[in-house]
């Protein structure tokens, strides 16, 4: 059974595959509305999403799919005490795929060790959020027609900004990549994210705390949302949270071909005013995702068919 | 972009074309059974209100089509803050169409305004609610045989019902009308509303504090529930919950051609012996409700799908 | 209208007729997958219980039928004062067949009574779960060949187990059948079920309170949560909840042609070294759940189109 855990479970030539998948289903909607016929996905959200979860449910309906789950922990069964291990033995019998999110870094993981069906990690805790950087790669890729030779700047909550360190990690194994780490001293990215994926690789990296020195020489600039429940305290929030903030004027410095991503919800830091701008990409990332999960589930449930061996 | 925010977003001429589609529908499921399939309805429900949302869920089941969405502000991205305008933005990319229920007056316009898919509003705080209309207007409409000529009564909580105000707005353009507001002291309609829909137009209207006075004289009684959330303190609502009770009794002083409406839930306003009086119209109406948002989707989702300007 | 209120609702030889026809299902999903096209399931759940929701929906779903409803109380109209004769007059308009999970005993067969569609009671408060003895039932007979003839052991909670006490009456209509019943003192099955299903029928039962002693004779072992919310207190909960814990090492004790069941949610009182047992037959009773329940829906639809009477 192979099932989507960490972003890095696809090799780099296995997620081509699944960005060329994306890009067929973009291109003829059509020729895959009834590609999931008769399949269920199960959506078990023990934590609200409501933007990833409708991804999920949007990308199986395009494909003539049904779905069913939960939307937070107090209506599952978890509230009585159920391991996930068991959970997911239950949830085989009544989907043909899931998507999981969790509070519990790993939970997704050990939930795949006793499925029968394939299991997708929808995000845990701080950790993972596999499809949420599959859309990122998609979206880069069709703004810049490679993802190789990019400089990537990334900018806001880097320290526990989970999609930060998946897309970082993903976007190691390309050639040719330079990372501009635009953050306050607070939230710079952890050490163990630099020693497992960038300086093995020799990947040339710079750390900034200023937006606007490092604007111009940037191919995407990935913005995060400074989110008030990592902070220990409100005080550092209040202080920080208005640090970057990416404004029309600021933009400004940017070269023309760049492309602007945020994994939202976003709440004030991009203001509205760039919205306009074409080289705002995050509604068109939105987008993206359900393609890329559309992708996704079709490849898994089509691997699940032929029975191969496990990935994860 | 056409979107259904306010009752008189559609002219008389636009609401007799959808009760008309509405007829058909009833007349013919089986015949309407496809006619959205392919299609998604995201129901975006800020507030609670479980009949709201699973009519609109069953009309668009009816059609093929398929739902998803979330059921209360807890399991939303609006706990993290997003804006209106960024959540149908990004609902624009998983859904055909969508019905937003908000605690905000103006949420569903401010959303219809950034969308790109029709947005219905279903409800929005103590404002409107047209969907709830187009079925008071189908129930009529079915039981009289015509809109145009009625004396209509309304009952109860005429200041804070949401659902009355749009009726007297909707029912006012129709010819010949007459209004019995039948309501205590406290709980009148309000003036703003006599200002803008009655009296411009010289509708004859009364104010009166009996029920059994008014009864004889009336075609249609819509009761309402006095909303205990409505009031500010509870002596208030225990004194007066309980003055505009229609009981079996009272329909005695009633026409026999007198045709009951009801938004529900009722708590008590309506006795129960008055369920099987055929003049009973409140289940009815529930039914006609699946009809007349059957109608409204398929009207406009064929209006996107033609491009057709924007009303709202 | 036919609905499934108690497990006794159906006589054996329908019951009969219900588990053959699930074993169709089983052996050819393809052939009624699209068995409810166009119908809708309404899952009301007044009470969260994730398992048996989905489950239903699964079964729904796998028809090729349709499904709407809430998942706990919150987001229902009851939190309105809605009366169930109500709530289920405006399911009646809005979905073809319901299932009903309620905290108050009686209210699925209350909504019954004024229903227009089938009602299948999805547990109401510690009274009745009819679905999961149909499981019961279904697991049984298959892994026995029969349902005549067997010893049946159960184990754990005797006193507050709804399923213990429904299966207890549903086995008691086989000839044959013997019960050991095995719990501590104060979790001993009630008088009134003893006096109205066991007695009468002059069915040998026994009381132990020990597992090990009995494990050797048994046919079926049917194990069940000690439920903290059943206990009046913390203390109590904890001394007695360890009590009786089947492991792989008292396993040993049993026929080799012994089943295991249990209704899940387990917490510990089945070691995990049991799970990869062949005698254990819990979550194959999960997935006999789901054709059950497809059985169900789908005897229950064919019985309200030819209009036949009611049981209930």
């Amino acid at each position: 059974m192979v099932h989507m855990i960490d972003p890095l479970d696809f090799s780099v030539e296995e997620v081509g595959a699944l960005l060329d998948l994306a890009g067929r289903i973009e291109a003829e909607p059509k020729a895959y509305a009834q590609a999931c016929a008769g399949k269920k996905l199960a959506t078990l959200f023990y934590e609200p999403s409501t933007r990833t979860r409708l991804s999920f449910e949007a990308a199986m309906l395009n494909m003539g799919g049904s779905i069913l789950g939960f939307s937070s922990a107090d209506s599952s069964s978890a509230s009585k005490g159920e391991s996930v291990a068991d959970t997911i033995r239950v949830i085989s019998c009544y989907a043909d795929i899931c998507a999981m999110r969790h509070p519990k870094e790993g939970a997704p993981l050990r939930a795949a060790h006793y499925s029968r069906i394939p299991v997708i990690n929808a995000g845990d805790g701080g950790h993972q959020h596999p499809t949420q950087t599959l859309a990122d790669l998609m979206t880069i890729r069709k703004r810049k027609g490679t993802l190789d030779g990019l400089t990537i700047g990334l900018c806001g909550d880097l320290k526990f900004g989970r999609t930060v360190h998946s897309l970082i990690r993903a976007l190691s194994r390309y050639a040719g990549i330079r990372f501009v780490l635009i953050s306050p001293e607070e939230l710079k990215v952890p050490e163990y994210v630099l020693n497992e994926a960038v300086r093995p690789r020799g990947i040339p990296y710079e750390e900034t705390t200023s937006l606007e020195e490092a604007l111009p020489r940037l191919d995407i600039l990935y913005m995060t949302r400074v989110q008030r429940e990592r902070f220990f305290n409100e005080e550092d929030y209040v202080r920080l949270k208005d640090s970057y903030i990416l404004t029309g004027h600021k933009m400004r410095l940017a070269q023309p071909g760049m492309a602007v991503l945020h994994p939202l919800p976003r709440v004030n830091e991009i203001a509205l005013d760039v919205d306009s701008d074409p080289r705002a990409a995050y509604f068109e990332q939105v987008q993206n995702g359900v393609y890329v999960r559309m992708a996704l589930i079709l490849t898994l449930l089509r691997l699940a068919e032929k029975g191969e061996a496990s990935h994860a």
